[in-house]
């Protein structure tokens, strides 16, 4: 449909006093949601906030939080969802790029924000007068609802454009693959800056169901949210779920989940076997900032033949595989190109796809004969640490910012923490160059810490193919 | 979204191997569900089908009706699904006023159609060869995929045009207030000439769920049915649930069931306590060929504090009462009128509704405090018998046509196995006039038999208003 109903405004008419959201501190019904979402965005309101204005929130998950991001979806303005991991200058980049006219924090903590942007406290917030707002009770499916940063392969951020219509579609696509229960209760371990927390939520107002804000995605602490609530689906990052596997007496613990969604690459085999033998059923599942949440996962039936599969595009949404723009055939790989109405139409200021046509992933994988996807590698040189999302090209940048470097190229080294961490390359200038503790320390003013090289190696050359492209692939031989 | 997916064909791309549809002669799978429609796609291609031509339906549930509307889809063109308890003269009607170029029976036993449209029956179309057709992938949201008629206020039959969009939009907004278990089977006892049952079929392909075809909506047949095949969902008319409720040893027999749908007009309170007493989840709903299927249900937690009420406009539809274009307060009777996604825009070759204003639906109601809405009656004058709608100005104007008669007033009288049957009032040109008997019989030759009058009676004058319009509700007083 061409109108998006204001998802939570619908909630509450529909099923007021169900439990919408639990944290540690408190649980709220949509009614109550609803309501201090109406006081927020009169305060909101009153600091000049308006329709269309661009509102960055630099803020972690919380009940706050979510009141905060529909408090800007009520008054029909845009929410730009700031990393809190990442650097103060990488966050003011973001909020001077995204063209904010308000930051929303927690508290004081953001010391040097750029002075284009009004700073709004939410600790403070209540000295403003609430003003009545005009609620928004429908959007346009193609209306800007959140930005959200990535750096895609360039090294640049930008971000991503997406719609009402994204996330509507999203989490409808998602229930005609998950099912939906009255029972249910989604357990939220991501943040919800990014896409695979945000979707959550919106899928709390649109499905009716409860969420539980999970303090830690720890998995000790995961469990007994499990326990406390009974949570039926949770999404996690591979760790987590490694982890949550290893307990004792798992099977007690995990009882409850009904689906276990794990995105963030392609998942180890011998992890699919420790789950299967422990009964906990893993979605495998693929998804982008881009595709607004998952655009595939493995249905359940498949769950066992094809494991190790993020299955297949889901309802009204398909993929392809590509090489030099012609579609590969079974088992070769190549780039997946996707398309549904749960993709982004672009980047904010800069290229925007044509959404009847396949947007681009830069992800490598191939499909087998029965047409499920095999995702192989993320985006090439994409590095996925801890379930964050790290771009050589943007470290490489800032390595060659230092004057004493010519070249740099990173990559990802396997760690058993965090998946992956960062590792750099760097051909100096002279032999007088920096230490590598010196360009690490160079880093941390610059990176958020998950960004910062693990190792920083002084080398003589790095691997570059014909058209002198640097091939990052095959910078670990030079260890 | 502004595009829907081909519904069969997303589901055999997704799960091929699940069984689509149980009749009593077979089980098929989507999969094998999507070859025979390829196949019949085929043939009715060779005969002439393609895309944008009006396709006429006379059959009675069965398999081969679903492989039917979908092959008509798959090529494009426009299904027309004829209510094969009409009288020929009426079907003859629907034929040519919905400029139908083939009429698609069952067998020969459709005897004079009108000369205008090619007649294909099902029980030799073998003999047709099957030429490649391109099947369509995708339709806009507007596209029509059905029509199906109504007779209206009016008393003339008039086509609903259902888009594609309407009937998915219908499916969405049931799913998220029923929810989706992969153990979900569905019964169909309703003709899918109607909207209740055809919005099932659609169901079936965009949820991945089983439906089974009962042969007859007889209580003992449905409840072999439910019991055979674990049924969990199904649609029923007041009476087969009442019968349904009224067998002993109910509890057992019944358990499966996790959702009565229960249609066609306002349910007596005591069947309601009825099916409380014995477990039965039942959803009072609300809705019309116009807004193709439900347009508001009870949600389950309002089960037995609304009992009575069909509840709220589902997701993303909106509803209100209103009188003299303005909007009723709560507990105050009107007309109701709605709007959604699912809303036709309106009738063929006739007024087309603003999708974006409110669609009048001639139904009375009113909605309590807190927004429930509660059915008095179904379009002032609407006679629901055994499911089907009868609408009195269409058989007055039958009654008008004989030559003896003057005036006539139509209404509808109880009755313990149909809810209600329509009478008639008539008055005589002059004393010579015909009998009961032989009036009834000149209505056997135009009407379906269901809306034959069960009585007739001369009488001298009939109930007026002011401006001299005939007020049906006060006919019974003449008895």
């Amino acid at each position: 449909m061409n109108q998006i109903p204001n998802f939570l405004l619908e909630r509450v008419r529909l099923t007021p006093n169900r439990i919408a959201v639990v944290s540690d501190q408190e649980e709220i019904t949509f009614k109550e949601l609803h309501e201090r979402v109406i006081q927020l965005a009169g305060r909101f309101h009153s600091c000049g906030i308006e329709k269309g204005k661009h509102v960055s929130v630099l803020m972690n998950n919380s009940i706050e939080f979510i009141v905060t991001v529909y408090a800007i979806h009520y008054i029909g303005a845009i929410a730009i969802l700031l990393n809190t991991r990442l650097s103060e200058d990488e966050i003011s980049y973001q909020i001077q790029n995204s063209d904010s006219n308000f930051l929303i924090v927690e508290n004081e903590n953001f010391i040097a924000p750029p002075s284009t942007v009004r700073v709004l406290e939410m600790n403070n917030i209540q000295q403003f007068e609430v003003k009545p707002v005009v609620i928004r009770e429908y959007f346009n499916h193609d209306e800007i609802a959140t930005m959200m940063y990535t750096s895609g392969t360039t090294g640049f951020p930008k971000a991503v454009l997406q719609s009402y219509g994204n996330h509507w579609s999203s989490a409808i696509a998602s229930v005609l693959n998950l099912g939906l229960d009255q029972s249910d209760v989604w357990l939220v371990c991501l943040p919800m800056f990014h896409v695979g927390g945000l979707s959550t939520v919106y899928k709390s107002a649109i499905y009716g169901m409860k969420i539980v804000l999970a303090e830690k995605a720890e998995a000790g602490i995961v469990l007994n949210y499990i326990n406390q609530y009974k949570i039926t689906i949770l999404s996690v990052v591979t760790k987590v779920l490694n982890d949550l596997l290893n307990f004792e007496d798992i099977n007690k613990g995990l009882s409850s989940i009904r689906a276990a969604l794990l995105g963030g690459g392609p998942a180890p085999l011998p992890l699919l076997q420790k789950a299967q033998e422990r009964n906990v059923p893993v979605y495998q599942t693929y998804g982008m900032t881009e595709t607004c949440s998952q655009i595939a996962t493995l249905s359940p039936e498949f769950m066992l033949s094809k494991i190790g599969s993020a299955g297949k595009a889901l309802f009204g949404c398909s993929l392809e595989i590509r090489e030099n723009d012609k579609k590969s055939s079974p088992g070769v790989v190549g780039e997946i190109v996707v398309k549904g109405p749960n993709v982004s139409k672009g980047y904010y200021k800069l290229q925007t796809n044509d959404t009847s046509e396949f947007f681009y992933t830069g992800d490598l994988g191939y499909v087998d004969e029965d047409g499920f996807l095999f995702v192989v590698d993320r985006r090439s040189d994409l590095i996925i640490s801890g379930g964050e999302n790290i771009y050589p090209a943007e470290i490489e940048s800032i390595l060659l910012s230092h004057p004493d470097l010519i070249e740099a190229g990173v990559t990802g080294r396997e760690d058993p923490t965090w998946g992956k961490v960062p590792i750099a390359f760097v051909i100096a200038k002279s032999k007088n160059h920096p230490s590598e503790q010196e360009m690490i320390e160079f880093c941390q003013k610059k990176l958020a810490k998950f960004k910062i090289p693990k190792e920083i190696h002084f080398v003589s050359s790095l691997p570059r193919n014909a058209a002198n492209k640097l091939v990052r692939r095959e910078l670990h031989k030079l260890l």
